[in-house]
């Protein structure tokens, strides 16, 4: 038997710190020393959110910020923040412990200054620091990811598209206008208070959003050169669901080549997968948001249009676990050495 | 005032008969004879779907089939059958009045006998009259649907795309790579009972369908050759939205030229659509299917993504309505000399 | 033909007041002179709500409030305010004009001040205009409503309820133990920016609210005395449903007597309605939602359990219809002389 | 550490079944050796249902029925059964082992074979079997359960019912004219494929059914007695809501008394409920289904109407959990010994 670890939560009160909370009490290494929330600074988690009344953690209380000791006394810190907010407190409390840090905001993720600049809006406070952060996208770098001091946890969206083209873009075959259509759930937004968000607005609501530029393009273009070596421009548009909880994408990009192209791309994506216990590839079934949802997996499927050459693949996430929490686990499972899906079996929703 | 013009309706128990008979309520002109319907011979639409009640028609009785006198009696017959019934509907009663046939079914909208097969699997009855059925997209070819002899409704995804594509299909910038995502509320399938199609199953999910190949694309390309003048292949991929009424279509594809794109692609719809009164333009904005519900209005927006070239094309509308029975109103409507828009007014749902 | 009336509506952004636009772009008699709403002071219709563009209303400018020539020109006022911004209106307003008021609000339906206060928790600012307003619910009371000179709208609940209710108030057997469990679509509640109503909260949820005492209660017992000529206290508990529009009332109160009840119950309803177009009376079968959205019907059905002796009645209205803005349509209609239904035909949703 | 259980399911493939795997794959001490489906005989858990693909049960196949050997395996067998089916099961397989038996189905909670005549309409087949079967709801008879050969685990309607009345049931208060409004989420129906279950006819949609006596209320009639000693017959409406989960009851009943009625109700809950961990108390607030969704809680508020003398007693539950899968697992704990909520923590869905 393993020693638990001790963990701190900055940002607890949001979809995905409570998401995180959630996984958290199923895990039977985990010991949650603190839980941050400005807002609920001084109240109990169970009376807050009574869904939580059965988890181990029901008893947590907020506190507004953490104090010194608390941050000597955790292994790892999950950050759950919103943009800016993340560096900022990295800046103003990196080192004040031995702890590792899974940022599950987006502040790391880019590791050009600049092109943080370009995608946010705004300088990053702590540049110097980008490189002590590990993308942790375990089906493609989970080897570097046990080494790693901190890790900045993929976005939603990339997830679920870095997952679906990763085969392909290690693979021979040279992708061409990659365009993808990805629909989120309105979790994916957070509990924001806009009218846009109101349930008269939504219910039988459907439309595309950021379509001039979305924030995580740059993520993903990142990280898909990394893997396949060499840069890529991508469309992507993302739209919202009328539900809550998950994320599918639909990627188009052109592939001509010699053989059953088809079954060339089943076996890539077979082979790729093979021993990625998150990600099932359903060959050419397409996947459902619902067999998705609560559940940390990615399933894919593919299929191939011969007459425009169109290679179609349609990934399905929860945005919240495999798109946020539950892949910050997966990381901590990995750079702590526990089973990879300790803490996250059999949670799925399914009805 | 005008005269009232004598109406037929063959299978008007499912959704888009229902649509049809509820603005046919609506008409200054109309005068509905017969309302067919095998499974409800004998009953009273109000009685059967007592939201009708207070429609004009609310004492219509279903009958199985039309007598003779009944198809001697009509200016013009709707067709709400599935696919192969529309075509052996015809067959069997072509002539047989002087009334002008609109089919809202997908039987008579390929041109090509063996492009009818090679979609719906099936071989053509009256191949020889395909040429009698004009393609109704009003703001395509308006001027050849007012002397047409009978019309065949388009499908309710090719609305949706051809509307967002026509503008620039009708101007000189040349389109490469056209991906097009489709996403459909429920409605469109009909009233089937399948698995699929439980509330269990819908609520909450979302995915793609038809994905090697769905009946519409054949639609598509052959009306998308008629208005640029040559050949042009595209991807389609329909999805299942979990709402009632509207599609969604997202239209990529790519153009390059000279000048402000963005700018001269804007100018281009605006012109296009200037005398259109379905149609919106909304430049950059993006559409809303909820805006578009209960009306025969399509919303398109656009947006260039310089980094990839892409023009992305947004499409909305009310697949009941401009993308079935709304739209085969307005093509009676203009076949018979009426306002365009005389019974498709103020439906809107909007909450 | 008759001549048409000139209509002026204060407070026209929210969810009724663009039903009531809705509506009267349908009704043939009417002419909508001006819209007012503080917040979109200077915006047109049609842009702020584009599915409104095919209405005949599309262009009207919203003004944040009405010039006194504008008073001076219309024949009927539409009030669609929040409590206490009604009685504050015509407070400033009353008798600037020849125009008659349908207040769709809430100020002027209890007759009583002391009850005002009580239910409202504030004084009436007119008391002396509380007899100037006719409560006008059609099926209890059309010969007064003719004759009126100004209406107060009855509230969306009380409709529901009210109808279920008036038949047998009207009759010799004599209720007992009533109790009333309503459950609301979120529009009943306006367009509210409350994190109680994002989607995220809703979808999938189902709950009660005020149940110590919602302010409904006074004014359904007001009305039930003056049907049956008794006072009656009610028990009445609302609920929220995750869907847009409609109320669910049901209805348990303990009736005992000779014969046959649910028989002798029926009779009675049938009786009742004969006469009245927008109540369908079920029998035994129970309404639904969907079959009264989009329409000005109230749909009833009833059973007895004879173990109990409990009467169950159940009402299904549109809230934002029957339950506002069409009822208020209504009441003009028979106000001014014009058919019941003028502007209320087919206008369902049904899918 | 305690042993392992080897545990069978009969009619593994419905809602209620897959809860149940689900639940067990979280507990610690379950060892599922067989599942059962004649439509998916053969079949591999994970393929058939991928969100099951990270259950310690993915790779279970279903069989068509039990083998003796089977039989003679386990400790518990779990019944996942449609009415008539249990009984026949039992009659044909009761003592082929040294299993306990926890029947989620009916068949065995009406203990008088008359009264299983009444409210099933057919004769039961093994009416000596039937008091072999313990009515099991822990928080009213947890010492019974404990002692107990087998278990039928109670109705969904009966569980959110008897949870908000039986604190009341057993203090000194006399209750009269209870009325029950109950309303469930489309997954307490199973998965049947009928046409009001379609996606296009629930949405958006609410309505009661089974309003003349639904077989739920033999089985609350029972209990009730049961628990307060004497007969009271009570008025029972179920309604369908547009979710998937989740069961809200609404209960009326008029109580009179001495002192402030509504802090004696709320001291008689808290002080019944203070030591079961499944049931919270919240006072005066009130339950949402969402907080129960994907939990084994029931929630419970009250309120008084003191002007009806009306008590309002609201419990929201999980129809698969608490309603469900979720109670068997919470009795076979309690037979067992093991921790009552092993395998029932940290479940929530919340979002």
């Amino acid at each position: 038997m393993k020693n638990k670890i001790n963990i701190g939560i900055i940002g607890g009160s949001g979809y995905t710190g409570l998401e995180l909370v959630k996984i958290l009490g199923n895990h039977k290494y985990s010991n949650v020393r603190f839980i941050t929330s400005r807002k609920l600074n001084g109240k109990k988690l169970g009376d807050e959110f009574p869904s939580f009344l059965q988890s181990k953690y029901s008893n947590l209380l907020f506190k507004a910020i953490p104090d010194k000791s608390d941050l000597k006394s955790i292994d790892i810190l999950f950050l759950c923040l919103p943009p800016k907010s993340s560096m900022e407190f990295v800046k103003d409390n990196y080192g004040k412990g031995k702890f590792k840090i899974i940022d599950i905001g987006s502040d790391f993720r880019l590791k050009n200054a600049d092109d943080y600049k370009f995608w946010y809006g705004t300088d990053h406070v702590v540049p110097e620091l980008l490189d002590e952060f590990t993308y942790g996208l375990p089906e493609v770098n989970k080897e570097e990811i046990k080494k790693s001091r901190n890790i900045s946890n993929p976005g939603c969206y990339p997830t679920s598209v870095l997952l679906g083209l990763a085969p392909l873009l290690n693979s021979s075959y040279r992708l061409e206008n990659i365009n993808i259509d990805s629909k989120s759930g309105v979790t994916g937004a957070g509990r924001k208070l806009k009218e846009a968000y109101l349930y008269g607005n939504l219910n039988n609501n459907f439309y595309a959003y950021s379509a001039s530029g979305h924030r995580h393009t740059g993520e993903m273009e990142q990280e898909i050169k990394k893997i396949c070596g060499y840069g890529l421009k991508i469309g992507f548009t993302p739209h919202l669901l009328p539900l809550n909880r998950g994320i599918f994408s639909s990627i188009y990009c052109k592939i001509t080549g010699a053989g059953d192209i088809k079954d060339n791309v089943i076996n890539i994506y077979e082979r790729f997968y093979k021993d990625s216990i998150f990600v099932k590839f359903l060959g050419e079934n397409i996947p459902e948001i619902k067999n998705t949802a609560g559940t940390n997996l990615c399933m894919i499927g593919i299929d191939y249009d011969i007459r425009t050459y169109t290679l179609k693949i349609f990934s399905a996430i929860d945005n919240l676990l495999k798109g946020a929490a539950g892949q910050a686990v997966q990381n901590m499972n990995i750079m702590m050495g526990f089973d990879e899906d300790e803490g996250l079996k059999s949670t799925c929703i399914y009805s």
